[in-house]
């Protein structure tokens, strides 16, 4: 059978306990490096997690020798881990579908996803995000648009737009707060201008997280850990959000200290 | 300080490692047991897992008392389990913003949430999603429009929604796929009558979960293991999107197989 397991967000310690116990016992275990560029440093780690051989899954092997993966796991447990939460990129849907084609069976095992974590962490309700859009590596330059229309069209529906931020994690690279503010400014300037907080969500998943809160033209000066980033545009506040975004102005950034308090307790 | 560790779906094996770990070593450990109602055999399996003694947290606990909470982490770490993704339910903002207020550290681990997990086990495209509604029990009974108000919006502007089924765990009940069938029969007959496929995501995270494409008619005769359900209205379809439903609706559903994965191959 063909099995697709979430990783989840930061270090390799996001995945589930399913995922894990699932992994460990397939035959072939082939780590998704294509659709998320993965730093050597992570695959060590998941390899060590593992404590068993996985191959590294490039574009190559997932999609020119797909056909290849399926034929296998008519006969064997093919385990794809996929960083993140699984069937969020297309290539894992033509996998699926491949298999079910050939009436292999197929499982997945949900991970951690940046959808779900950055608006959890950024205590705004999540009833009223409208679509998700995504602002690319250098969207100015290139003068993409698409991403501030979407905004826009959320926000003349009083609703809340959860930004995601190009990251090539292999260049530990990628978009950052203060070009996504950059970004608005440009192109949504009665937004960059207000005084109502968005909120900054920096390394979700990874022990120096933190969550901002502040205007926009405050964020494009913000100094912030390392990429991957989100921004979440707020559209109109319900009065506990108000009330929440103003005590996270205040307050100190709120994450971050797992990796203390870990060291504490041991 | 104060953690809150998200539970993830389905069994206590949905947890992440990270969560898994900091939980052992914390202080105290308090199993929110009040915004999820919780079946008795959970709670000895997470007890069982995480080795330790745990606390289960009533609304009397978590709200009445919370105060208490927050000054048992002034001194030690203190880490409150929520199923699912902490920081969806109010009361675990309450909670955060008591801490921060007095100065208190806090941190969060997130969680599979099936905001993220039914929309991917759909796989239909995330960028596409309106806002989500909740189909409470009794929702007809009632006469609560609201859900129908919201999935139409999102329609109108091509999108799909994700329709959260309210879930008693307690009780092991909650609103199924054909009582939301009904529902939008009543209040939507146009998106009731039409061909095109919705998706139910039955029991994501347990070992049972099956996935569903078919048009709103057929989901409400359906025969599907019980709650806990979830059911995408599909606004405007990609063509990728319909050849995947498609796919989808001639295949047996193509989840719930990783029990037997696990078992063959230990």
């Amino acid at each position: 059978m063909l099995l697709l397991v979430g990783l989840g967000l930061g270090d390799p310690d996001g995945i589930t306990l399913r995922g894990l116990n699932l992994a460990k016992q397939a035959d072939i275990v082939i780590l998704d490096a294509y659709t998320s560029v993965l730093p050597e440093a992570y695959i060590k780690q998941i390899s060590a997690l593992l404590d068993r051989s996985i191959t590294i899954g490039s574009r190559y092997d997932l999609e020119d020798r797909a056909a290849d993966i399926i034929e296998q796991a008519r006969t064997h447990n093919v385990c794809i881990l996929v960083p993140g939460d699984p069937l969020i990129a297309t290539t894992h849907l033509s996998l699926i579908q491949m298999a079910l084609q050939k009436g292999i069976p197929v499982d997945v095992v949900n991970g951690v996803s940046i959808h779900t974590a950055a608006i959890s962490l950024s205590g705004l309700h999540i009833y009223k995000f409208g679509p998700t859009v995504t602002i690319p590596l250098e969207a100015m330059e290139r003068k993409i648009r698409s991403p501030a229309d979407r905004i826009l069209e959320n926000l003349k529906r009083g609703l809340h737009t959860l930004t995601l931020l190009e990251y090539d994690a292999k260049r530990a690279e990628g978009v950052t707060v203060n070009y996504a503010a950059r970004y608005i400014h440009e192109h949504l300037p009665q937004v960059y201008s207000r005084d109502q907080p968005s909120v900054a969500v920096i390394r979700a998943g990874f022990p120096d997280a933190v969550v901002v809160a502040a205007p926009i033209y405050e964020l494009e000066k913000g100094e912030f850990p390392p990429a991957p980033h989100t921004l979440i545009v707020t559209g109109d506040l319900h009065f506990t959000e108000e009330e929440w975004l103003r005590l996270l102005q205040k307050a100190p950034p709120y994450l971050g200290r797992a990796s203390r308090f870990h060291r504490k307790s041991r």
